[in-house]
């Protein structure tokens, strides 16, 4: 093989059609797409994807967590592998682009070293992650970090895990098998659209990704006393929304601080809730992303003593419980520069930017050295009929995705 | 007749005793009572009311709004005559005290009256005000404020308002007939449990009312943008949470600004109220009350100003839509003194301060002068099963409600 990184290009047209096409798998009338896990039309988006993996001769297996593992082998089949994919489930009103344009960008480099009878040193696997929207089981189970428990990963409709997984071609029973071996991966690179609106903002055609923010979530829970709002004086009160409104907007200040961080009140609860009684309870949602841990625990130890003041000075008890934690996963500095020299060498512009939203790459993290990459959302809206990204961006990312993996085949850096 | 004003006390037992006795009359499980207006307890309460009545030969009729009005003649019995009296209804779960303290009272005033075989110059009515937890009816119908609706005052179980008031007496057709001449009434005066921790707190013994306060409520609106909060970043956001914190913060400066106002927001509700989501909708009421109209007409206006400060500092759009509008009800200065007085006379400690709940003596200021006496509420609590004023503090009350009606007998400011 010898490839010069700016010669090989992806089919735009073929790209797109393909992405059209999946699209009309549980097609709503509003134009979104219903495409939950374990559905029929999941079901037959799997099938149609591996139908087209195995066009261009690609191996196909489904691994027992019903992930969709499809592999174009390399000159040195034995060395570890390249590996790219994403997911083709959607939230119960998604759009075209969340999760299949990963996939279906990694399967069109695939056809054109196909097409072009072209070979990698190294195998590439394009991966077709289970349930990414839901429990994440398909990468969770790769990087080993499946909850041994088949009750956690119940569906909301009840539907118990062994039943999914076999409709899927998986079994729960052999769950553990899924798990790769670092010694099998020697890199994943996601593609994925952004769901944010830095990139349209900023005018970027690309964002190359420093990594996956870690994510804490906790309840806060604001105790006063509930009073009647006629005959209770303000200075006999302990209001309960009184303090939770300085906790919304210490939260907030915590957020605005130097970083890249993000702190939101989302949820709020306030109990008795009547326009004539003094609120006495409030329980409230943070969420806190930042790509260092540390940062994150820095802001945490500020709040925690910004909560103190104001629980004396409202006279409420304040308290923070933890409820998620979910550490960042950061993207190799190699990888980051490969995708940068991709866009330089196609004339795109980009940008650095962490990943606010989860994604399986943060499991793949776990296991290998990951990178990802970004293309514009309209407005920055996902998960919704109107998510958008332009055949054009989708062209552009798809290149970024092609030279980038052709790159990390020759990268020193890379586990041999 | 010859009285010295303070010879003539209550009989505290007969007194307390009474209000035990109508305490029976929906009892709960709790201690509490249920005595909704209208209901089988409601109209078994009514009727022993009017039996106690009649027993010490009181005129009693039962107007179209179904009050009851218990007459006890004076020596001139074509002069306006001089009216307590207060409610026997309750709420779902409430106590032995709120209403019922003030009818039993009035009660025992003419008890004492009678078996001493004492008259006033002006006659004397007690009335039982129909339905004062709900829709005030009677004692709006006596003030001739009705809305001529009556789909307006159905009952929440949908039980219309001709079927309930022909139950108690009433009629719904004839109801404009229960509306009272100025000429009718010299002076209403109506004693009741504070149920706010006002004069607990201070250590008093007697409240004399300055009057009833005005209350405004209004439904605030804040519109911001949903977004996603792990993808959004912050400078990006128009989070409706974040301003609606600085809209509780404003209200809860205005409420303590100099004055005697109340301020207060005890609903609110976000949406779309996940936490992931930066909050893009917030709703809330605010409810506001002071004894001066003017006062709350400029505590609005600096609200006002602050809300479209919020409004341009969070990028969102807030709105203070009015849903309810009470003028104030001021209590006249003489009865103020007159109540003052008694409580002098009987060694009573007592504090000057506003009524922040509705009462009917509201209405009643529509048509004649108006005073009011609160005692003590033990914590504060009201509409509760743990609402409590001691025997003594009840006894305290009458007696001074008695004193004040002898003085307002000889007082030279009433109507003749």
């Amino acid at each position: 093989m010898n490839l010069t990184t700016t010669q090989l290009l992806i089919n735009g047209d073929r790209l797109n059609q393909s992405i059209a096409r999946l699209a009309q798998i549980g097609k709503l009338d509003n134009g979104g797409v219903k495409r939950i896990a374990y559905s029929q039309e999941d079901i037959e988006a799997r099938n149609l994807v591996q139908q087209w993996m195995r066009e261009i001769q690609m191996q196909v297996r489904v691994d027992a967590a019903g992930n969709i593992i499809g592999r174009y082998p390399g000159k040195y089949p034995d060395a570890p592998a390249l590996a790219t994919g994403s997911h083709i489930d959607t939230v119960p009103c998604g759009g075209h682009y969340d999760g299949a344009y990963g996939v279906l960008a990694g399967l069109e480099a695939v056809r054109v070293l196909q097409e072009n009878r072209l070979k990698l040193d190294r195998s590439l696997e394009v991966i077709v992650f289970t349930d990414e929207e839901g429990s994440m089981i398909g990468s969770k189970a790769i990087s080993g970090r499946i909850i041994n428990d088949s009750d956690y990963y119940r569906r909301p409709d009840g539907t118990d895990i062994q039943t999914c997984l076999t409709r899927v071609g998986g079994s729960w029973n052999n769950i553990a098998q899924a798990r790769r071996s670092p010694n099998e991966l020697a890199a994943f690179v996601e593609l994925h659209v952004e769901q944010g609106p830095v990139l349209e903002s900023m005018g970027k055609q690309i964002g190359v990704i420093e990594g996956i923010v870690g994510q804490r979530r906790f309840n806060i829970t604001v105790k006063g006393s509930a009073n009647h709002a006629g005959t209770t004086p303000m200075q006999m009160r302990c209001d309960a929304l009184v303090a939770a409104a300085q906790v919304v907007l210490a939260v907030n200040q915590i957020g605005n601080t130097p970083g890249q961080q993000v702190a939101t009140v989302g949820k709020m609860k306030v109990l008795p809730n009547a326009a004539n009684v003094v609120p006495g309870w409030v329980e409230m949602s943070l969420d806190l992303r930042d790509l260092s841990s540390l940062h994150i625990d820095s802001l945490l130890k500020q709040l925690r003593i910004h909560l103190e003041e104001i629980a004396v000075a409202t006279d409420t008890q304040i308290s923070l419980n933890p409820c998620l934690h979910n550490e960042p996963a950061l993207a190799e500095p190699y990888i980051q520069q490969a995708i940068a020299r991709s866009c330089k060498n196609l004339q795109l512009n980009y940008t650095y930017l962490p990943s606010r939203a989860s994604h399986d790459a943060q499991e793949l993290a776990q296991i290998t050295d990951m990178g990802m990459i970004f293309v514009p959302s309209k407005m920055g809206v996902s998960h919704d009929a109107s998510e958008y990204t332009s055949p054009e961006q989708c062209i552009q990312g798809a290149n970024v995705l092609l030279q980038t993996l052709i790159q990390l085949n020759s990268e020193k850096s890379l586990k041999s």
